[in-house]
This record gives structure tokens, C-alpha cells and sequence, in this order.
């Protein structure tokens, strides 16, 4: 893959995020990593989504660092570059999408109630704790991305390509931006149908992890039966 | 009906889930029962609605031998399959819709709290029983269909054309694969009127059953008198 | 207005629910009454809305004998007409619209927690008692409407242009069918914010009646200072 | 800005409301201060949106007299005129918006429960006190105005540009109409977020203050770090 290709694809998922309805103005970002040469394409702050161009993608290393690009980045960037660093993603993905923001601002993780979310996580969607005072007047974006890999100590970004973080939002993450993209969108209804869930009953039992792994695996692994064989 | 206008009736069904907004992605999947010759046409595995073709629609046996097409058959075509042989169904859908899987998840039956639901059911909506351990490791997929069949044990499937599998979502049928796709789509409304009904009431009662049978004897059966005489 | 003006508001009345999206299929109906030889115009039974011409529309006597057209009437006729007699108006509709149906079922009248039902109503919208198995098994859709005139007695069918038919859904009505529709729509959002108020505060308290008051006869009676002055 | 340039803002704020989805038939109005003359541009009282031009939109001085047009001003006139001669801001808004609207109807102001609201607001959203029988029997939309002002006591209308009426609906300010209007749309995110919060977790805690501030300074203010820099 070129950079070019990439800043495509980066491009291409921030305007799916509009198509998806999960980002109002200019509320969401997307970015892919080029591993080549350790290079993150990101959306441009404060930019609407309906009139960025490919050439307003700002290319960053991975301290943050412009390298191309006449803009600035978003403002999460140094959360992205916490994700890339720790968990081995290709593409990260933010949004304040209703739903999942919700569960964020309650403080709750969103238990895994039914088979929709455990074809994409094998457990709960993790949520971070509060950050501290002094981690948001320190160098806040960056030390929101570090709670996220905290919280994520003991746990593996592969089965659970997603969290929220407390009082904010989701983040989400993948192989890649167009399956960074696809995790927000799954996270949203996922986060639907807890909420539903919950308000029909409150004393609602997530699935049996035996279930839950059934399915996650149904689709992920070497014994996966779900969808067309790869050639 | 040839195979081929069965085939072209259940993409068509296929295609009508997205139109509805009762799929995201590729989670759900319409299928046909020919009975002519003891065969059913179902959706691919992972494909998504948008790029089905005629010619992509799985053909097998009873079962689940493929027997036209060079795809896997969905991945739930064995829980179709156990509806096929003990309801007398000539069309299945499966969803993950919205209001229809909170219910699921939260493992309740819909009660019949109005006459939209009395229409099209004699009752509540059945949600079946967890799964068992052995179960979910054995033949999933099948056992799935077997504990819906298990549910309808004393009930007509004629007289609730649907079921909520537990901590997973809703499975329709009906005389064709529309209207099975008809009764997918009514599931979801009536999920979402009862969901809103409890908030609202959590003591709320169930209509009478004379009211219920009042309504659904109005549209089904010898005595209906609803739409325009058939010819 | 002649009656092929009448029948072509009528046909727009019954096409509007479904651009408003107060109608799934074909559960809902609207008519209007030409007063000058006491005849309804109706939305023939169980036809798709979609599918709807000018033709179809069924035109009867106030007892329901059929004048004109060769479809059945709408099954709700009968209620539509306890309506004409009792209530003096000139449009009706009904609909299963999804947050009045919810309030309809959980059997509560909707109080007037706000403004914008102050608009249009003069205090809560009422709910009809449950019918008894007698009035079910006999004459089912003039009882509906007995019902419903019943519950108005003491009330003003103009000061409450509409009413929730317990376990079924709302009737609504106006002096024209345009009005009846276009109550039907500020009722389906009046319960909805009702529904998002209890859900907040389960203690809210109705407006005072000197604000309704206020409100409804800035848009009502001789006194109306709202919109532009009629010629 | 020309008055003429002014008009179009107004009349372009107006329609966006009915584009956002924020208003249904006539219920909303925009309007915009002509500094240079202490003119005001407001939405003429009852015409439907779509139906709206630019001639219609009516001119008035800040107590309320026409100036220019021949359609009588938004019935809300009144109250815009309070908000411009107390707050400084050069455009307003009024919707019924729903989930703002619920609040206001359940007399609750909305907790700063995330950064959503924190981007825009330095603490809740503030409700008023429901009005007195005199203050409605008066000059009701003045009042209602006064209202608004006297809540915002001690309180900076920069940093929360918006108010829920008690029991009516809610208004939205800002440097000009597009920002008054781009508020009323987050307003109703933010409402919507919110109400599902308190939903899951009815003792869900607000942001600290220190959080709060961090995100409003990111976007306000000198040390603004967000979008691009201002030439």
C-alpha cells in the first residue's frame, strides 16, 4: 500500500462516518498508520467532514510530528498515536456516536447481552476510569490514550477492538481504517441494544463465556466458519 | 413456482431487510422453501445485501446438502432448516433488528399488549429457553432450531409466526419468503411499541384474549374481513 | 368543495401519513365527510398505501352503506362515523403511530406537561375505558366508536382533537381531512415528548391551566394572535 | 453586513432548523440583530418553512415595532428582543426540539455529563423557573423573556448559550444566526446523550469542573488549540 492509498482510505472512512450518521459536524476523526515508514494519515481539525480533500490529510510520525500537510491535525492525534504504540492497529477510529457516548458518560462498560456483540468481542466493551485532575491539565489527549492502554492491561485489543472513555466518548480500532470504521459502527448498535436491553431488564445475564466464544470464534481464528473461505 | 422465481423472491426478501432498516451489514438472511422438489434457496454466508445476485442464492436439500452455487450457504441455514421441517414454512428470515434482539437479550416474551400484535398473533411472542453448554459446543447452529421447534411445543406456528431466540435475536416465517419478510418487519414494530408500553407501564396488562382473538380472526382465517374479498 | 375534491384530499390525507411516517403497510386510514349530502369518503381496505388512486377511495352514507367504488371500506369505518355523528367533524384518521399507540397501550392519558400540546389541546389527551368482551364480540368498530364518544361526554371534541383508543391506537379528527392528519402528526410528537418527560421525572407536573389556557387561545377562538390575520 | 445579507442569513437559518430535523410544521423561529441599526430580522409568525423567501422575513426595532415587511413577526418576537438587549448576541433561536424540549418540560436542567457538552458549555444546561399566573396572563412573551434573563444572573450567556424554558421549549444564542442555529443543533445532541445517560445510570456524576474547563478552553477562548488558526 502507498501513502497515497492509505490517505484514500483515511479519507474514505471519515466520510463514512457521516453516511453512518455517527458523527454530528465535526464531532469524530479517523486515521490509518503507514507501517512502512511509522507514518499516521489524520483527518485535519475542525474541518467538516464534507469538504475534506484527500490533499488536507496532515501525515504526523508517531511522536506527532507534521511531516506533510498545510493543516493541523485533529486534536485527538496524540490519543491516536497511544493506540497505534501499544495495541499493533492499523486504523483508529473516534466518535461521539449517541449511543456508545452514553455508556461512556454513565461510566458503565457495556456487558456482552447477546450474540451481535459477541461476533466482535469476547467479553464486556471495557470503559476507562476518570482521569485524574492532574492528568487533565498535563498533556490531556495524550494521557487519555495512556488510560486506554491501562485499562487494557490483561486484555487483548484483538478481542475487544474498542473502549470507552469515561464522561467522553468511543474510541475503536482494527487491521485497518476501513475496519477501524466498521468496529464504530457495530460498537454503536451494540451499545443500542444494551441500553434497550437494560430497560427491559435490569437484572439482565450476559451470555455464558462458552456462548460468547462460540461466536467470537465462529468468525475470528483458524476455525472460522463464518462468511466465504480466503483464498 | 420455478426454482428460479423462488430464487429472484428470496433476494428479493433479502434485499427488503435492508430497505427496512432491519439489517446492518450482513447480519440477517432471508430464505425460500421449494417444495415441489424438497429444496431451499438461502442467502450466501458474509455477503453484503447490496452485492447479492440471483445467481449467488445457495440451493441445498432438506439437509443442508448444497446442491446449485458455488458459496457457502448463511451460516444459520441449519436453524432454518429445523423451521422448514416442523412448521410447514415455505420462507425464513433471520434479523439481529434492533427492538426485536433487546427483547431477546433480555430473555422476555412480548406480551400482546395491543391489537397491532393481535393482528398477526394469538398471544405473546415466544422467546425460547437458553442454550445449554453442551448445546453450544455440539451442532449450534442446528440445536438453535431445535430449541425454537421445542417452544412451539403446544403452540401453532400459524398463530405467532415468530420467535425470540434467547441472548441472540428473532426468527419470522410464513407462507413465502415475503411474508415472512412481512412478519420480520411487524416483529420489529411490535417489539418497539411493547418496549415503549412498559416504560411507560411497567404493570401494563395484556389485551383480553377474546380481544386478541377478535383482531386476529378479523384478517386470518374463514371468518376474516379485513382487506378485499380473494377471488 | 365537490366530492371529487373531497376524495382527492382524502387520497392526499391517507399518502401524507405514510411521508410522515405514522404508517407501516396498511394499518391506518383517513377520510372526510362531505356534509352537503351527509356521505364519507374513505381509504378502501387492506390496499398499500403506495398503491392508492383517487378510484379507490370507498364513498358511503353516515350508516355505512357503500354509494360508490367497488373495494370495501376501511374495517375502521364504523368507528370513523360514530365520529361524524357525535363530534360535527369533516376529516378522521387513524393510525397505529408508534408513541401514541404506546401510551394507547399502557392505558394512560397523555397530561399536558408542555407547550406544544397547550397548542392544540386544552388539557391531557384522553384515553377510553377498555372494552368489554360483550362490546368486542358484538359490533366491534361502532363500539370502538361509542366508546370513544362516550369518553368525550363533558369534553370539547374541539378543545381535544384527538383520543387513544385503550390497547388499540389514536383517532384523530379536524374540520377538514388535512387537519385531522395534520393532528395526528403533532399527537404522534406530543407523546413522544410526553414519554421522554416521565422517563426524566416520573413526578413532572402538568402546565398549570392558566398556561394551557394561554396557549390555546393564542392559536384558538377570537382572540388569536398567532400566525397571519384571515381575510 | 449589509440588512439584505442579514435577511438571507435569517431566512437560511430558518430553513437549516427544518434540515437538522429540529422543527415540525411551523414550530421554531430564527432571527438575527442588525447591530448597526439595533434592527432585528425574525421569521414571519405561522408560514411554513418551506414556503419561507427572503421578502417575507420581517425587520422590526429592538421594541418590537415593523420596520420592514408586511407579515406580522414570529409570535415569539418578544422574547428574542429580551435575549438580544440583555446577552450581547447577534443571533437567536427557538425550537421545540424533542429531547430539549423534554427536559424542559420535566423541569430538569442537564447536567454537564461529557465533553460533548463541556466543547460548548462551562456547567449544565440552565432551565427556568415556570412562570407566575400574572407573568402568563401579562405580557407572556416578554415575560418569558425576563425570564430567561433573570435565570442567567451570576451566569455568563457566552459560556452556556442556551436556556430550557420550563414547560415550553428551548432558545439558543450566539455571535450570529448560523452560530445561534449550530447551538440549538448540539443542544438537542447533547439533550438526546443526556437523557440516555440518566436512563443507564440515574446517579450518574457530572464532569469536573477542571474537566470542563479543559474542553471548553480547548475550543474558547485565547489559548484555543482546536480547528485551525484564525488569519
Amino acid at each position: 500500500m502507498t501513502l497515497d492509498e492509505l490517505r484514500r482510505e483515511v479519507l474514505e472512512a471519515n466520510r463514512e462516518l457521516v453516511r453512518r450518521g455517527l458523527v454530528l459536524y465535526t464531532f469524530g476523526n479517523a486515521s490509518g498508520l503507514w507501517l512502512r515508514q511509522g507514518l499516521v494519515v489524520i483527518k485535519p481539525s475542525g474541518v467538516p467532514f464534507e469538504e475534506l480533500t484527500e490533499e488536507q490529510m496532515v501525515v504526523t510520525d508517531l511522536d506527532g510530528r507534521v511531516v506533510e500537510g498545510r493543516l493541523r491535525p485533529s486534536s485527538d492525534l496524540a490519543t491516536h498515536l497511544e493506540i497505534y504504540r501499544a495495541f499493533g492497529a492499523g486504523g483508529v477510529v473516534h466518535t461521539h456516536s449517541t449511543y456508545a457516548t452514553a455508556w461512556a458518560q454513565a461510566g458503565r462498560e457495556i456487558p456482552c447481552y447477546g450474540t451481535t456483540q459477541a461476533d466482535y468481542c469476547r467479553g464486556p466493551v471495557p470503559v476507562t476510569a476518570p482521569l485524574e485532575a492532574t492528568e487533565i491539565s498535563g498533556d490531556y489527549e495524550r494521557n487519555t490514550g495512556r488510560t486506554i492502554v491501562r485499562r487494557f492491561s490483561g486484555l487483548n485489543p484483538r478481542e475487544a477492538p474498542w473502549v470507552l472513555v469515561h464522561g467522553h466518548g468511543p474510541f475503536t480500532w482494527g487491521a485497518t481504517p476501513r475496519e477501524a470504521l466498521f468496529h464504530a459502527v457495530i460498537l454503536e448498535e451494540v451499545a443500542r441494544l444494551a441500553w434497550l436491553t437494560v430497560s427491559l431488564n435490569p437484572a439482565a445475564e450476559p451470555l455464558p463465556q462458552v456462548h460468547i466464544d462460540r461466536h467470537f470464534l465462529r468468525k475470528h481464528g483458524p476455525q472460522a466458519s463464518y462468511g466465504q473461505p480466503k483464498d
